[in-house]
């Protein structure tokens, strides 16, 4: 269970909070406003803030002065076009911020995007809890034999087991250790009171890349979605991707006007290099082409073979 | 009047809206939203969303699970510690959305601020109006002589009377000439049947720079004072100084702790050099010090008195 | 012609200094560097500086502790693998810096790019020249009818000769005055010594947006080809456009491999959204589909069709 | 030491080749390129590119033709202004590239800044070395009791080597386990046939946050500023400083009189609030000025003592 009972609480105590607002609302955002979505074995995701809706991004795209929406078939109509032409500052008229709770080797791979606003939970100045990710068995890949950076069948039987007791026995190991360096109980408390222990700054260096942080994450929609195109894709790693998804429900939630053309032409959509639909134009001409005559190389006509077999 | 009867109903419209949230609500600033602030003879600021407030702040710097904040004093010390410690994270965990309406060398300055989204009115897609910048008189400077970048005395008599006329003359001009070019009348009328019309985003080019244009203008906290505590100096230029002005009320509506800080710390602020804090140390110690024995090139020498008898 | 003589000389002066580095070095660009490729009536684009090769690109990828190159056909199967993955950042590692003189109205789309740094010669400083744009008559296009937006047909006749005559007086008027406001004359001396001379930083504003300015514009090579991706595109404004073919001319001088990857995949690439792409796959199968049948609007229907004629 | 004997021989092969520049070239830096500075136990910065050198940011600052510069006199007196009133854009026409080792906790600080490029050696698609960092026993500093987030004295005695022995002992196990979970022998051999190992991208979590890993890092002179400006400051951690000291003698080989200025104004500068200002003020017109009657709280008085007495 990702919270504790006090964190609940803390929660339960601002969704019960109401007030009047003449800003833009999103119903299905509100509903579950706060609230922690879990991921993995300890992490969450729960939306703590929003400025816009769906109606902004029109309004913008038009520099209105009112609300600028027109009839939902023409705001959508207008949605599609921008997004299918990359018009980017309209989405960026929307704003979400997210409070994440996740490990530290996914933090490392999301806080690559630039483009967002962050303040984590800083363990130089605090302790850190005794929380580590574990894969569940079903996630225990094996390295892919034909691509370096992917993942290939799931490790089974006593490698699995092994695997699963080695990052339980090292997590605990690193962490008792931690608290050891620091002079301090679980609970808190001072162990030896001869000793100083060490700056925290110091200890959290024991600890290892799959030891939960969090932070809060702001991001405007537009750069959202350049995020989610990343890391909501098949090619994203597991564990960052199980975020992104949940991530990608919110947002359908927030601006489902939005979500639906982002799905449709970005998500789902597919990029094809000149030489590509070159070849597609000849195939619908009846041609037969093959990967030499094509003038694609190896892999990216294995690429092209396979979107069109999906 | 910078804006139409069509334009103030809709604005209308929109103030009188409520509908409930769970969010963070400013009451300060719920009370002037939407509403249009006149600035020069035909511009205006006004607020369109915002998110967040001074406990967003605070709550960003704990990474708290609910509301984050203590009591006023100990909110008000915290953020007064980050002010003048520079963290920048937790303020950027607020944003707010500007509808501005501004002459087009006002919006030339202003767009250098990179980190903020913009959506511009487009002269490429629609017709500008017939309004353009005429400073008050009491603003008609003429070249400072000091300063190459700075403003002298104001102008008077038959010289700023030339000057008003033509400014109004030739942005008259022009503008006819726009519309003659584009082969549109004052009210949208095709003026000559036989004639095709200059496209837009050509005909343009020929309006001054003194005209208005307009645009969405959203930004986080953090980089909002950034944008302020250039434009809102003494050293800014006027016709930008007077937009930050407005944006320094609004703000200590919006966020009143963090404004209160703001102005302490940065507005109002001061920076030395390392010499001129030797100076000064020097100077506390009961020496008298020269310009040439303080290390000082002679125009910092020249601030540094400037700011001891401000 | 766009440069005077003691600027062309100043660039053969620096044009003629060699000196010795460690550092890559690009021969196909350092053979142009400096010098100013004419565009439109009065602007240039000119390189400055820049950092990396295509090399570079290669050896960031592998984070390499020398140049990290291979064989060349490793090199660029590297190149389009990275291409059209989208992996941004080996290419964020190159970096460019231009001189550019160009017609306001073409700086104020320019400056929408944020992600590059920008120094513009100051009106508030300095005195603009006497140089406005006016289009060839092949480019003074009429409104397009079909599409706000856009352009279309070359205007001829008396319609055309008016528009240039208006363009050229009204921006020789707004000149004119703008030197009397400022009371100099046009080799820099005082018109009337009685005067005082309104300050330059109000002056400006009298000038059309057809006026040249000029900027030194410093981009990394992603940020670049994202800018060219949008610009050398045949939807954007022609006046915009000529800067970016250059640019892409240098670009192919500068990194020739990663150029011909990003016109292959990028500016000459297709993107399809997953309606679109299901269709043909459906056409693939023998299938003949109509618009209502594909799932696709009206006008990402006709635009697919188009790409299939190209 | 920080580099292996290949690792070296690269470094020496590309500080040996030279080829011609038109670019500016800054000799100072030319001298120790590609040259790697050792830092912490296994770390080291080395400069890999650079683009402009001081005269750049006085050619930007003028949008000069040729090199921009005149007296040096007259550039030092520019840049310490330019310094001195806060103007960005032109120190951000200079741009540095580095290859940086080190410790991924200090990784993970680094990155906060988020205005530079990265490209960071991949632990999913390679296999991290055995180099973890150990601190002196100088530097092993005991948590500070006046400051949370800072050091106090230096542990000594059983404490301070029961900590190096966790440390120790703790990296040897979690590497020792890396390897046997990814079933490859330290040569990069596979341990047991039977087994598949698992995938790098997973494996990688068991490593702690003290194991070494390595990035290029590229910025503008701005931005570096801006960064060095908090991380060579007294109160950044002790394991970045370094680095940061490091690049301060780097970019005085770069840019010295930018490097000059940058030292003068920001670096040893001193940033005062209005009231510490009016505080300094009352001072020197003689009178005793106690904390109650500054108006200052009591952490700003303190600190304002603390910069009196320096």
């Amino acid at each position: 269970m990702p919270l504790t009972r006090d964190q609940q609480a803390e929660i339960d105590r601002q969704r019960a909070e109401t007030a009047a607002t003449k800003r833009a609302v999103s119903p299905g955002l509100e509903e579950v406003l706060y609230q922690a979505f879990p991921v993995l074995d300890h992490g969450f995701v729960r939306v703590i803030d929003y400025m816009g809706d769906d109606a902004a991004v029109v309004q913008a795209a038009r520099v209105s002065y009112g609300r600028g929406t027109k009839k939902v078939s023409e705001d959508k109509g207008l949605i599609h076009y921008l997004m299918r032409h990359r018009h980017s500052t309209p989405f960026e008229m929307c704003e979400i911020k997210f409070h994440v709770k996740l490990p530290i080797f996914v933090a490392r791979q999301w806080i690559r995007h630039r483009t967002a606003n962050v303040n984590e939970y800083s363990a130089r100045y605090s302790i850190l809890d005794r929380e580590f990710y574990v894969p569940a068995e079903e996630n225990l890949a094996a390295q892919s034999v034909s691509n370096r950076q992917g993942r290939g069948d799931v490790l089974t039987g006593s490698e699995a087991a092994q695997v699963l007791d080695l990052l339980r026995t090292d997590a605990t190991h690193v962490y008792d250790h931690y608290l050891a360096m620091l002079n301090e109980s679980e609970d808190g408390q001072k162990i030896d009171e001869s000793r100083q222990g060490l700056a925290r700054e110091l200890a959290r260096m024991n600890l290892g890349l799959n030891f939960y942080t969090q932070w809060y994450w702001k991001v405007d929609l537009h750069n959202l979605m350049h995020f989610l195109s990343l890391r909501a894709d098949a090619h994203a790693q597991y564990e960052i991707r199980v975020y992104a998804d949940i991530m990608v429900d919110l947002m359908k939630r927030w601006v489902p006007l939005t979500a639906e053309a982002f799905i449709e032409h970005r998500l789902h959509g597919v990029t094809l290099s000149k030489s590509a639909w070159g070849t597609i134009k000849r195939m619908l001409n009846g041609e037969t082409v093959t990967q030499e005559a094509s003038g694609l190389g190896k892999r990216e006509w294995n690429e092209l073979q396979a979107l069109l077999k999906e």
